[in-house]
C-alpha cells in the first residue's frame, strides 16, 4: 500500500513547525551545566591542575580532573559489541586524560549552575604540562624512534591488515602489461550536522539516565556502563529527535563523562552541550588517508593485477579503530574485480591530531576518489573510453567477497542514465580541443557499497508493533531516525505488510533503551535493509495474530482469512467479513478472550549485498583563478527497490552536497607547530552553501535485491561517495591536469596549473 | 526471592529527593495556559456569553464557549469499555455545557500565554443565564413534577436496580422474629489527593498527546477520542508519577477539554492545571447516600430476612453512573449472608449538586457504615454479644455471589486479633456504667470486599518484560503506580518468578498508551490481583525464553535447566552452568542466533474473591463539647498473602486516616439556596492532620487465596472502610446514643446529646 510511493516524511509537520522535541528541548528542572577543559598542547602529560581559583566562583558545583576519574579505559566506537575478545573495540581513553594526545584533549570538567559560570571557571583553571613535540603526520608517526602516542602501540601503528586475491606475483608476469602508479591524498573533513552533540544526565533511583543526541542509543548505554564500570542495566539512554549525525554520533564521546559528572554530584541533572568549536576539534573527522595504487593493465584497459597500500590517519584515539581504513582497503577489491589479482595493505596510524572516526561512506569516499582518479588517469594515458574501461573491469552479478554477494546489479544502466543526462558523448567531442583560460570538461566515477556490517560484525535488529483499537498501530524500532527518513520508511513497510494506510502507522521516534527493542543503531546504511526486515517480520507476526483473532471472533476455522485494505476478508471470495477496527476492538474488549495484540521480532541479518552508483559531472575551470564551477552533476543509484522516491532523492541531494564539499572546498587547517585546528567553525570552514550548489540531479535504476526486505539495499551513504572523484575527473578532462588530492581548492589548482604551465 | 518482604518502595529515593517527575515537571517550550469558566448558578441555561472584553486582553490566544464545542455527549467514567451497548457508560455531558446543572458547571475556557492573563480573561467574560430553582437533595429530585436535570431521565432517576435472594416475604413470616429498622445518612467527602488534576496537551503530527495525572491512561485515551470524535489511535496519553488519585483520577474530566483546546489553537502545547478549589467543586465526591435497612432477627441475633433501600446522590452528572450505588447495595448481601432472605433496591438520583463518582472503597464505606451501625444497634437492643452476633451471621468459606467466591476467609482471626489489641472484653466491663461528662467506649465493625470488577466488567491486564545484558530486567505495566506502591509489588513479583534480586528489576513507572501494554488502570484494588497475574505470567514467559536460550548456548537438550539465584543451574544437581548475565550477553551478542529476549502477556482475569477486615476502636467522648477523641484504633485485614508488609501497613494507615475523617470531621458545606460549595479548600474542609490522628495500628491475618497470583487479594481500598462505623459504635458503647449519620461532628453530637438529655 505504501512501498515505492513518495509518502511525506512522518516527522515533516512536527519538524517544520518546530514542534519536534530535540535533546535541548528537554527542559529539566534545575539542570546544572557542565563544560570541559581542553588541553592547549597536542602532546604531553598533565602534571598539575590547580582548581582553587575556579572553585571560589559562586555557582561552581564540582570540578573533576584527569586525576579524579576512574582508572578505566573504554572504547567509544559505535560498533556492535563482540563476545570475542580479539574482535572487541580498542579501549584507549579514560573519561579525562592525564596523557595529552592532541590539541584539545579532555583534561578536566566543571559543573556549575549556569554556562557563564562554568565557562568562567574553565578559564580560571591552571594547568601545568610536561610537553612533547607533537606528531602531526603519518610520516612522523611511522618514523623510526618516534614517540609512542599510546604505550600499547609501538611504532604508532594501531593495526595493519592485508589480503591477497589471486596470485599477484604470477599475474604481473603476463607479457605486455602496462604499469601505472598513483599516490592519492584525502584530507580530513567534518560532518557539520546542524545539532551539536548534547546530552542530559540524571539519576533515577540507583540508575543513571542519559538523554542524548546519538545515532546509537543501545550502544551508548553499553559504553557508558563500560566507562563508569557500572552494570549496563543500570544505564538508560533516551534518544529524542536528532539534528543529524553522519557517523559522528555513531560514537559515544561525551555521554560517559556527563553520566559520570551526574553521578559524582549525587544524581542531579547535568547538561553537557558541546559547542560548534568543540564539535570540530573534540568529536570526530573523516579519516585522512594516503593511498598508493599500482596497477598492471592490458592495452585494452583490462586490469590484470592491482596493489594497494593505504594509511589512515587515526589521530589521537582509536575511535572506530582500524575499521574505516580496513573497509576502505577491502572495497578496493570489490568494484573492480574480474579475473584480477589484488593485494592490499592497510595501516591505521596514531598521530597527535584530532581523532578520525565514522563519517558517511566509512572509507569508501576515500578509496573511490583514489581508485576512480587512478582509472581515469589510466584511460586518459591509454586513450581508452573511460566508460568502457570501467564496464570492462567492474563487478558482475554473482560476485562474492567474504559473504557479501552481488545479488543485483544495475551499474551498467546507472552509467547509461548518467551518460545520457550529462550528454557525455557530445560533450567529450565538444570539449576536446579547448584553449584559453576557462575550459570545460566532463568526468564520472563509479562505486559499489556493501550494506551494513555483516559478516564483519553482528547484525541484529528488533521491532515491536502495538495494535490500537481503531486498527492503527505503533511501530517501535530500536533503529534510529537521524534525519535520514528511517521512521517514514519503517512506517511504509508496516503499512505495506498490514495493508493499512500510512496515516494509521505511528512510528515511535524516541528510542529509550529501557523499553525500545534492541538495535545497534543508525550506521552503515543498514536500517532499511537490516532493521527494515525486523519491521517486516514484526508486521507479518502482527498480521497473523490479527487474523487469528478474527477467526476466533467470526468463529471460523483457521486459514480462510486475509487482511486487506483495512478489512478482514475471505481469502477465496474477497468478501469483507469485518473491519480491522471491529477485530481490534473485539480483541481488547470482548469478555471471552481479551488480548492486547502486539508483536515483537528480532531479525538477525546474515546476508549482505552491493549497492551501486555513478556520478557524472560537467565543470568549468577558470584556470588563472583556480576556480571550479560545477555546471551539471548527476548521481544515479542502484539501491534496489526505491522505497520512497522523494526521500531517496533527498538522501541523494544531501550526499552529493557532502561529496561536493569533500571534492572542492572543505579543508581543515592546522597549525604546523602545535597541531591546533585553525578553522574550527562554520565561518572559516568552507562547507558548501546553497549559493555554491548547482542543481543536484538524482536518478535511480531500480533492481530487486532478493536479500532485502522489499528488494531494497543501501542508499544512505552511497550518494556521498562519487561526486568528488567525478569532478576531479572532469577537471582532468577540461584541463588535462590530474589532481591526486582532495579537496581541489583554488590554491592547489593555481599551484599545479602553474607547475603545468597553464598559467 | 522478594514476595512477603518489606522491600523499600522502588520509587522511594526519587520521591523523597524530589527527583521524581510529575506532570507539572514536564516543562514544555512555550506552553500556553488554559483556565475554565464555571457557572455561578446551579441550574439553568446559558443564554449569552460575551467574550469581547476578554478577547481584548493582550496574551489571550483563544476563548471557546459552550456554543463552540462539538455536539458530542461522552462518558467520563474510568470503566473498562464494553462492546455491549446496554453496558456502556452514560454519556451525559459535553466538553462545555449550555445547560447548567450545578454551581460550577464548565461553560467556557480561555487559552492564554500565562495564568494571570487567563484568569483576568475569565473574570472579563460576561454570562447571561436563564435560571431555574436548583434541586439540591435526593428528596427534591424525586418529588413529583420536579424539573428534569437531564432530559433523558424523567424523575431524575439515573438508574434503579433491585435483587431478591431467597424469599423475603416467606422468611419474615417466621414466628418470634424481632424487626429492626434504621435510616442512615452518609455525606459526600472529598479525595484530597496532594496533586491536583493537571494535564498538558500538544499535537504530534496529526495526533494529540495528553500528559496527565491520571489513574487510567488507556481509558483516558479512549474517552478523549470519544469526546473529540477522533479515532482513538490518534490520541496518546502519557502518565508520569502522580500525587494520589483515590478514585478521583479514575475518571476522565479535564483531559478531553484540554485536548480540544490544543486542537483548536492548532496543536501548540496547552497546560490545564486545576486549582484546589476547582478540584473540590468540579471533580468528584464520594457518593452521598440515604440508606434504609429493615431486618428480621431471631432472639439469638440470627438474621432471617433483611431489606435494603438506598439512594445515591449522583449530583449533576452520571460520572460512574449507577455503579457505586449498585455495588454498595450488592455488598449488603455479601458480608452477612447465611440462610438469609435479602432484598435490595438501589437508586441513583441526579441532583443539581457537584457530581459524585469513584472514591476509595466505591460504595462499601457507605453500606458498611449503615450495616455495622444497624448490627450494633440490634445487638445493643437485644443485649447480645456484638462480636458473636456478627460471627453468627457473617459470610463463610465457599460463599459465592455472582461468580465472586469466598476462597479464603480469615475474618474470624481478624476479629480475634483486633479484640485482643483493643482489650475488648476488659474494656466492655470497665466502661459499663459510666456517668459524668467524659465517657469512654469501644466499638468495632467488619466488612468484606470483592476484588476488581469481574464479572461486572472486563478484567484485562498486560505486562511486557525486557531482559538487559546484565541479567536485570525492565517491567512495563499498563497498570499504574498512583502512590499505592504498585510498581514495587510488581517488581517483587517479577523478582520472585525469575529469582533475581529486586535491585535488578526496573519498573517503568511512566505509562504511555503508544507503547505500554494495555491495562484498564488503577482502581477497584485490582492491580496486585489482576495486573499482578499478568506480571507473573510475563515473568514466567521470560524465564522460559531465558532457559531456552541457555539450552542453545550450552548445547543441552531442553528440560534440564532452571533459573536460580541469578544463575542457570542443572535441575537435578543444582550445578551452576552459567550466570544469567552470561546467558543474557550471549543471547544478544552471539553471532549464530542473536535474540533480544522480551516477553509480553495479556492476562484476562475471570475470577474474583473476597478480602475481609475489621476495625476496633476505643474512644473518649467529651459529651458537653461534642468531642470524640480516638484513644486506640486497629485495622486487621485478611488480604491473602501480604506481598510487602511495610507497604501493606502504609496502605492501611492511609485508609484508616481517610475513614477517620469520614467518620469524624470531613463535611462539605453547601449554600442551601444556591447549591454553592462553601468550604472548597483545605483550610475550611477538615481533613484530619497528623495532629488529629492517633497511632494507627495495622495488623494482618495472612490467608492464601488460590485465585490470586501469589495468594494475594485486595488491600488498596479495604482499609478505608471500617474505621468510621467502628468509631460510631464505640460512641454508642460510651454514651448509649446511636448516630446514624456521618461524619460525627461536634455540632451533630451536641444536638443529639441534648435531645437525649445527656446535656
Amino acid at each position: 500500500m505504501s512501498i515505492g510511493k513518495s509518502i511525506n516524511r512522518v516527522d515533516a509537520f512536527d519538524k517544520v513547525t518546530g514542534r519536534a522535541q530535540f535533546t535541548d528541548d528537554f527542559k529539566l528542572n534545575n539542570a546544572l551545566v557542565a563544560k570541559v577543559l581542553h588541553s592547549t598542547i597536542a602532546s604531553g602529560v598533565v602534571k598539575v591542575i590547580d582548581i582553587s581559583e575556579a572553585m571560589k566562583l559562586k555557582g561552581v558545583v564540582k570540578i573533576v580532573t584527569c586525576f579524579d576519574v576512574p582508572d578505566i579505559q573504554y572504547p567509544t566506537a559505535g560498533h556492535p559489541y563482540s563476545l570475542d575478545p580479539a574482535h572487541m573495540d580498542i579501549a584507549d581513553r579514560k573519561l579525562l586524560n592525564k596523557i595529552v594526545r592532541y590539541y584539545g584533549d579532555d583534561i578536566a570538567a566543571v559543573v556549575a549552575t549556569d554556562i557563564v559560570t562554568a565557562t568562567r571557571a574553565i578559564n580560571l583553571i591552571k594547568v601545568e604540562y610536561e610537553e612533547y613535540k607533537p606528531i602531526l603526520s603519518i610520516e612522523a608517526a611511522l618514523k623510526q624512534g618516534a614517540n609512542k602516542i599510546h604505550e600499547e602501540y609501538p611504532g604508532n601503528i594501531l593495526a595493519h591488515t592485508s589480503y591477497e586475491i589471486g596470485n599477484y606475483e604470477n599475474a604481473i608476469k603476463e607479457e605486455g602489461l602496462i604499469v601505472f602508479e598513483g599516490e592519492y591524498e584525502l584530507s580530513p573533513v567534518k560532518h557539520c550536522h546542524i545539532e551539536n552533540p548534547i546530552s542530559y544526565a540524571y539519576a533515577e533511583g540507583k540508575r543513571l539516565v542519559v538523554v542524548s543526541s546519538t545515532q546509537i542509543p543501545h550502544i551508548a548505554r553499553r559504553v557508558i556502563g563500560q566507562a563508569l564500570g557500572m552494570d549496563w542495566g543500570k544505564i538508560r539512554v533516551i534518544k529524542p529527535y536528532i539534528g543529524g549525525g553522519f557517523g559522528n554520533k555513531q560514537e559515544v564521546l561525551y555521554e560517559p563523562l556527563n553520566a559520570y559528572l551526574c553521578k559524582v554530584i549525587g544524581g542531579r541533572c547535568v547538561k553537557l552541550d558541546i559547542s560548534r568549536e568543540e564539535d570540530f576539534v573534540n568529536t570526530r573527522l573523516r579519516t585522512a588517508m594516503k593511498i598508493k595504487i599500482k596497477s598492471y593493465v592490458r592495452a585494452n584497459g583490462r586490469f590484470v593485477a592491482r596493489k594497494l597500500e593505504m594509511y589512515g590517519n587515526k589521530g589521537a584515539y582509536a575511535s572506530h579503530g582500524h575499521s574505516v581504513t580496513n573497509k576502505s582497503g577491502h572495497a578496493f577489491k570489490q568494484i573492480y574485480k574480474d579475473e584480477v589479482a589484488t593485494k592490499g595493505d592497510m595501516y591505521s596510524v596514531y598521530t597527535n591530531m584530532p581523532a578520525s572516526g565514522a563519517m558517511r561512506g566509512y572509507g569508501i569516499p576515500q578509496i573511490t576518489f583514489a581508485l576512480e582518479s587512478h582509472v581515469d588517469d589510466i584511460a586518459s594515458k591509454l586513450g581508452l573510453d573511460k566508460i568502457e574501461m570501467r564496464k570492462l573491469n567492474a563487478m558482475k552479478l554473482g560476485f562474492i567477497d567474504n559473504q557479501v554477494k552481488c545479488n543485483s546489479n544495475g551499474l551498467a544502466e546507472c552509467i547509461d542514465k548518467g551518460r545520457k543526462y550529462i550528454d557525455w558523448d557530445n560533450k567529450l567531442i565538444e570539449y576536446k580541443n579547448q584553449t584559453g583560460p576557462v575550459r570545460r570538461g566532463v568526468g564520472m566515477a563509479i562505486f559499489s557499497y556493501a550494506v551494513g556490517v555483516f559478516p564483519i560484525s553482528l547484525e541484529t535488529a528488533a521491532c515491536r508493533i502495538v495494535l490500537n483499537q481503531d486498527g492503527s498501530v505503533q511501530v517501535q524500532m530500536g533503529a534510529t531516525e537521524i534525519g535520514q527518513g528511517a521512521d517514514t520508511v519503517f512506517a511504509q513497510m508496516v503499512s505495506e505488510v498490514l495493508d493499512i494506510p500510512i496515516e494509521n502507522v505511528h512510528t515511535i521516534s524516541t528510542q529509550d533503551t529501557d523499553i525500545t527493542p534492541f538495535d545497534t543503531g543508525a550506521y552503515a546504511s543498514r536500517q532499511s535493509y537490516v532493521s527494515g526486515m525486523a519491521a517486516k517480520k514484526a508486521a507479518m507476526e502482527l498480521k497473523e495474530k490479527i487474523i487469528e483473532h478474527a477467526n476466533f471472533m467470526l468463529r471460523l476455522p483457521a486459514g480462510n482469512l486475509e487482511l486487506k485494505d483495512n478489512n478482514i476478508i475471505k481469502k477465496e471470495t474477497g468478501e469483507v467479513l469485518a473491519s480491522l477496527k471491529d477485530v481490534s476492538m473485539h480483541a481488547l474488549y470482548n469478555t471471552e478472550k481479551s488480548v492486547h495484540i502486539t508483536s515483537e521480532v528480532t531479525n538477525q541479518c546474515k546476508s549482505n549485498t552491493f549497492a551501486f552508483g555513478v556520478c557524472f559531472a560537467e565543470v568549468e575551470v577558470d584556470i588563472p583563478v583556480g576556480k571550479i564551477k560545477v555546471i551539471k552533476v548527476i548521481n544515479v543509484h542502484d539501491s534496489g527497490t526505491i522505497l520512497n522516491p522523494a526521500l531517496a532523492a533527498a538522501q541523494v541531494h544531501g550526499g552529493m552536497s557532502m561529496s561536493l564539499g569533500y571534492g572542492l572546498t572543505e579543508q581543515l587547517l592546522f597549525d604546523d607547530a602545535t597541531g591546533r585546528m585553525l578553522n574550527d567553525n562554520l565561518l572559516d570552514y568552507k562547507l558548501p552553501t546553497t549559493m555554491d550548489t548547482p542543481h543536484l540531479e538524482a536518478q535511480f535504476v531500480e533492481t530487486y535485491d532478493v536479500s532485502g526486505p522489499f528488494g531494497n539495499k543501501a542508499l544512505g551513504e552511497p550518494p556521498a561517495i562519487p561526486v568528488a572523484p567525478a569532478i576531479r575527473n572532469a577537471v582532468l578532462n577540461a584541463t588535462g591536469v590530474n589532481f591526486n588530492i582532495a579537496p581541489l581548492t583554488p590554491q592547489r589548482l593555481v599551484e599545479k596549473f602553474k607547475k603545468e604551465n597553464l598559467i
